[in-house]
């Protein structure tokens, strides 16, 4: 029996490495994008085309309206995105409970599918301060997952699967290299335009920038 | 400074108990609700009444289409809410992950507001055999979250608050009866009409029924 992934996808570079590596891995994948009032919507359009390019059984964006709820760049209008600065620190782009909260709804489609794998592309290396993307807070939800499910009480074991956790941007694109990836369809940019062309100055870009140049390879991003 | 809670509110007689005993434990409180599509949309009619009655500061009700995911009779049409039958098995009523999902986003408005306290009304004494209901669970949450969070990496603490965890139905009444809480403004049935009134006969009207009986108080439900 095919196994079967449920794969955290915004449209980016990590998610779309995830994909890849999901499918590489032989499962069948069931893709979970959300529309939570981002700026960068161009990422929901980006997830849709990659789904189909890597053969993705479904694809589901869920709506949530946790924008309204405040406190960040990504979805509050009166919070500029800033330049990208190094310092380390927690940036104003953080999404209160983001992760906790996409991959609580992954689990809840996990739990319907019978699927027992939720990949999702976190990395500590590259986190920009941010503290789900840990491997504690990994480890933490998955303990919390498997209280909290009629399957996971009944003996199923549902496992987080964080494959580029301990890879740098440079050697995530190089992984997603060797497995095809074209990063010229993901967005990575917290505020790409409606063409899905990208800012070149927030973190995310930066980050992303320097991984191509480290990687050794041409940056096929689309900049305004 | 006033302490700050956020309360889940689903606008039933346990988060109603929940909100009333916040209030009296002199917490400035935050209500929120969920829309996720379920069948019994009259208590979020319900949960703005209570939210106002008990002064809660602000009251937010999260749009939340988890209901496309399906696997559950409270949101998939072609599933029927099936009559009380007391077998103590997980029921279809079951929402894949439904209290994972709503306390994830509790602990990202909870963040923003700088409310340290998450009040939630689930019992395992009649928690109807749902696994999110069990003190284990709220446990595991509690320590993904403070590892989940800018300010639980920070030092400050998120701590959940199920005062009615170790209560009987009947206990929680006695308990909201003592807080003045009005019943009749509350909603339980998992297909209450439009009006607001009860079927009588799914798990969830059967249990309350038998609260009201067991505490000795006259049920005020309204019954279709």
């Amino acid at each position: 029996m095919t196994k079967k992934a449920v794969v955290l996808l915004s449209g980016g570079l990590d998610s779309t490495t995830c994909l890849a590596i999901a499918k590489d891995r032989g499962f069948e994948t069931y893709a979970l994008s959300f529309d939570y009032g981002q700026r960068h919507r161009a990422e929901l359009t980006a997830s849709e085309e990659i789904a189909k390019l890597y053969g993705a059984k479904e694809h589901k964006i869920v709506k949530l309206s946790i924008g309204e709820l405040g406190g960040s760049a990504l979805t509050d209008d009166d919070i500029a995105v800033p330049d990208y600065n190094g310092s380390g620190e927690i940036p104003v782009t953080y999404v209160p409970a983001r992760n906790t909260v996409f991959l609580s709804i992954a689990l809840g489609w996990a739990e319907v599918l019978k699927a027992y794998h939720i990949f999702i592309g976190v990395s500590v290396v590259d986190y920009s301060g941010y503290p789900d993307c840990r491997p504690e807070f990994i480890a933490a939800f998955e303990r919390m997952a498997n209280l909290a499910t009629k399957d996971g009480v009944e003996g199923k074991c549902f496992t987080l699967e964080p494959p580029l956790m301990h890879l740098s941007k440079a050697e995530t694109i190089l992984l997603g290299n060797t497995l095809g990836v074209d990063y010229a369809k993901t967005i990575s940019c917290y505020q790409a335009n409606d063409l899905g062309q990208a800012c070149g100055s927030c973190d995310s870009c930066e980050l992303r920038r320097q991984g191509f140049i480290e990687a050794g390879l041409a940056d096929a991003t689309l900049y305004a």
